[in-house]
């Protein structure tokens, strides 16, 4: 399809914003709620794809909780919850493992290649990339569920180099080789601090944070880091928003002890070409947090 | 374990083999059926470690037949066979490359991480590392089993740069992006091509090749690649032999036409450190197949 | 500005031209008669911005026509023609070469500048880039008019590597070390060969090649390198176009030559993007002549 | 010519000096007033290829006083004085920077390609090389008369490491993308700086500092800069000395701040082989300014 | 010969300070009292092969006293002594270079090669590599014999950059070009600071510092810094151990000064594989002394 | 000692020379009889370090004649000759290596860093430089006087590339680790061939070759290959004179087998800077042998 002279001018307008992320590092979280339609992961991946041929370098964090529950099912394994929060004994972590590692990361990797970037898919445990201790809740075990102890991330570095897209699952490695279930926000997160990323954007279905839930009006597109730790004590925010919201200002936090910046961003990965959209403009879109 | 100097004097007979293989590459194929006991795979896996620490190149192919059939069973699939060869249908697909690349892959991955080593894990559809085409059976549709058309090396070659040891599960990605199902015999045999490996072992759960299938004394440690295809027409080589000879064959074929030497070994893996007995001495264990 | 969404699936439409031209090197003439409107000038140069910051390699040759007659003008001196060419004698060089070199090269330069790329000016003096000897014209003496002799490319093969962008005045060096004024089209397709470049773009005041000059609609796609040689002989082709022709075809065939494959384009540098328009779409616009 | 033993040892002498200043970079502005003869503007060109031979790094700086007014008065443009200073108009301005950039610049790269060496020609616009802000004298306007805002050495790195000679005219961009006409010798103390230059020599037409300007023979060899202070507030020194010590004690003061020592020249360029007495003996020529 | 499944079990153990070491640099000294045998020679400098082939770096520092007084005594040159010090004149220095750097060093040189290993004798003067100044004993005169003034370290780096071996003689250069006779456990102390090596193994022909010199079973496996020096201030270390010692404890100092740890070791090295019984094993043998 | 400007202008004339050679290698032979008087010794050396200070690659090749002879004195050692050849048996040859890797070596090396180069001794056993095989005299046993069979030059380039100079004494090792005495003119000549010299210089005791022996007068400038050949053949050239023509023409012939070209000279090394006359200028001194 030729581009007319309009058209053109659109993609200069992206100009200044290649030139501010050019050689930079963008951590995305791409949830599992966000996947659902194949035609979206593909597109959300070519957008990737377009980031990385503009000379950034993108790095995909992915969940992938529907599929999970859709294998547990097929395999008649029930859930089982303490505190709310979901139990991971051993046939769950193998099973959580598989789908993650086996089938979700190499469905983004393929659709990736397809379109003409070069990814690469790691867990983990490949080069002890992600190395995990047993998390607690409330003192209540929750068997097989890990918090991030150590990031090792000299193989994102030998990618990023080489100008692969590495795309990671969040399954990590305990201290005698166990596996560990992970919380892909937390790892995002953590990832992004490890690897002094510049942005770190949260891919969920919904727009951003709301001070009134119910009207879409009240979308904040910014707000400050006490703003948000504020809102989260007065139990503004949706308690599905909190990990996300939690896992912003962590790499906040931990960056700006390393002396740097990163700016954090929940947008709503459902929306086309949402995170084209929030990279090439100055507005950007969803709620952006960043420090006071 | 303090040395004495005797056992010292055992390390010093390393030497040349060390000195011989040092920055050359070495394929290794490890099967399914060499993987029954988790001491066992851990050992094997140290002694690749070992072998990366002197300096060698060492490239991990796998296969995962047992742990497949479990999970299959556990899903409650039946089998289905055409021909007598197993016919992949997605859904069986999806489990195979699950199984594959999502927990047999990982796990060898860990234990290499655990003795030491830096292991990343990779399937085919990894940077593109194995593409695959359609294979057929005298005609008869086998769903998704594929067929080596290209291998694309470049990411192997920056992890040996790097000195980590690459873990490779036999799935490859088809023209639309699809997986298929590959013969890791197969798969090792290319790739041994394709990365100018000097070495090609199959670790399988028999010795090598006997005369007299009966009588163990019989068997080979060396065979030329005529006397190989001699044995083949004359219905000598055992069936469940056959994939394995045929990939050391082909290797030798193809590094011959790119002006080449490779030597190939089919040895029990399920033997105590057969690798190191193969790869340290003069006149290794196992059965060779080389060059005429 | 805020990308819509519709804005930025355009964006994404740029991807397979990037990914094709990503480290390829594009010879930009952009000729005199096209410079000028200041407004149109800076937009061109923010399109070769572009093009370098998505990873392409563009190299900006230019004439400076209407800037020397208008100094020629202020000097008080008279332009000499012999057989209806410019005769350059000693003070029309140095004034041509002033211009060139100081004023038109250095305004470019300034222009790429403040849009975030970095250019580096270049006449044919510097590091030798162009060597020239003395043209003559059916045994004429046409003074300090030369034809390009030898291209030097180091410089920017250096530049290149460094991501900068080469903008080259047409004067180069005889010799003696005098200047010699040379044709900017000559001068883009030589350097085009010698950068292995995939373009040649030839940036005009006319559309392309029309079969009927006073018809729009006729205006050729594409053009074999036959097709354009027979249109020459028989007169079809205007007479001010005949240059660029000459110099595509030749950077046809030189390229040819060393086994390399060139496309080559006339477009119409008033327009609007015709830069973009031209490397982001399938059918580009203007007129490209290729191998037959 | 062959050489003769008691010449062979006068190579010989310089093998110290060639030793101290191999690798290190030396900054050297050449004034208009010293380049009226082609022959000695040679023969001071063939000088500076050979510190780039025996592995020095020099870069050169150069005005064009005598060039510019030559060219102003063509044009029949009156020069106008603001307290005495030259008001430069933006007609000035574009003369100022065709003559400096277009051909006293080019002309001196020539002379060193021309005698072996390897040249690059750059203005202050090129690489954004040096950027400027409006100076002011006493709060009158000069017009576009610059000063040093901030010198950006990259392109000078990238061309040392490559082994070429560094040609730099003293024009420099302004905030805008205007061009500034600058102080070559303000120029040359403050790239001297940003290089880490070892030493700065600035090339004039008398012999340096003198006690009593009517007796040649009280020339100081050497002054501590607390004496030069010393002697500009008393009047002593020269007024068109004044702007050259002033660029010595810049350089200077500048590279104490940032921990380095520079040693600075104002030596006779009209001198044959003025730079090669200087740079090669333990006495100098000319007089040496140097931190107290 | 072939290895049985036991011997590479022994292998396998030696994995863990393969890693511990790899890419760390290891001082060894070799006296010329553990020489006397061939035999032995050859199999120490194969066990230093082994260590190199295994990724470590080891440096070789070698003393010759047996050789040089052979050398003297066919000379006829009577030894003569200061306070029991051996006084060095201008003919038995001459002697001591001849027999350190071109005999002795070059067998071990050759030793090494033929066992496939790639070594480079070095002396002190090679690279300026060891500097000395005139040593002194309570006042007297001592001929030239020296005391380390000064490493220049770079030739080691470059060797051990490209994987060679240096072995390094005991002679080092004086302020005038002169030769100096070093103290070897001198020379190796000073090498171990300034190529920051992890390890500094002396070999020397007893098995380490006992309790008691006549009582084998009280040979200390390690000491503490500060318990060496209290042995030492109550005579409780043998004369001929004490510069081995003084030599360990200086490094252990020297080191710490700039930072860093390292691990010295007064070891047998008649033992047969005693150096790799001291690396490869967590007691080690001989005795240890390290920081307290 | 300043320069005056004549003197200046003397540097300058070695421009062409500086820039023809830079970069390139020039093996030179020094031999032991034109090392008499320390004071030309140190001379020479001077000169060599100023050819490295100057950009190119000298490597040094030394023989040792003189001092072998005095030092077997001492040691009251009796020549031996077969054939008029000296007999190296094996205490001979000990004396042989420690005198010249030992001494002649060493304090070459110390004149160099003495005068500010960067020397490093090899002798042919390091890195296995020069590997040699028994020669043979008519049938006759020489004992260990050996023939080059193959250089190996690596360690060559890696000192070139870190500006060493390689001081190379004539010793080689034998195929079982012995020491071979060689002559320092066919070693000379084999690693000029290695080491892809652009020029080979024989500097010995006297001008070069004559028509008329008695009358120098007759020296040649400038002989082909062929003439020396007749002269050889005819008798005409001394019998001390020969061994060095023929290592010339051998490098000469070599070389052009291996498709380069090679100048080769025999000088007057006992007259004072004849190295700098040869290299630095057009018509050199001594004789030049090259190519028909």
């Amino acid at each position: 399809m030729p581009y007319s002279s309009e058209q053109a001018q659109i993609l200069t307008q992206a100009l200044p914003y290649i030139q501010r992320y050019s050689g930079k590092t963008i951590v995305i979280k791409y949830g599992g709620h966000a996947m659902v339609d194949e035609e979206l992961k593909r597109s959300v991946m070519r957008d990737i794809v377009l980031l990385r041929c503009v000379g950034m370098n993108p790095i995909l964090v992915h969940g992938g909780g529907p599929e999970i529950t859709e294998v547990m099912k097929k395999i008649g394994k029930e859930p089982k919850f303490v505190n709310g929060l979901r139990f991971t004994d051993l046939e769950t972590m193998e099973i959580v493992e598989m789908v993650l590692s086996g089938k979700t990361n190499k469905s983004l990797v393929s659709l990736i290649n397809q379109q003409g970037g070069r990814a690469v898919g790691l867990s983990g445990k490949d080069a002890n990339l992600i190395v995990a201790e047993k998390a607690e809740s409330d003192g209540d075990d929750l068997g097989f569920v890990g918090r991030v102890k150590q990031i090792n991330p000299q193989i994102l570095e030998i990618l990023a180099r080489e100008e692969y897209i590495p795309v990671i699952s969040s399954v990590a490695i305990g201290p005698n080789g166990e596996s560990f279930n992970m919380n892909a926000d937390d790892v995002a997160s953590a990832l992004s601090v490890a690897v002094k990323a510049v942005k770190l954007i949260m891919m969920t279905d919904v727009k951003g944070i709301y001070d009134d839930r119910n009207d879409e009006s009240t979308l904040y597109s910014l707000l400050k880091i006490e703003e948000v730790g504020n809102m989260m004590r007065s139990g503004k925010i949706d308690k599905g928003m909190i990990p996300k919201v939690k896992a912003c200002t962590d790499a906040i936090i931990e960056s700006h002890k390393a002396g740097r910046h990163i700016e954090t961003h929940i947008i709503n990965g459902s929306e086309p070409h949402a995170l084209l959209m929030e990279i090439f403009t100055d507005t950007g879109i969803g709620t952006m947090i960043e420090a006071g």
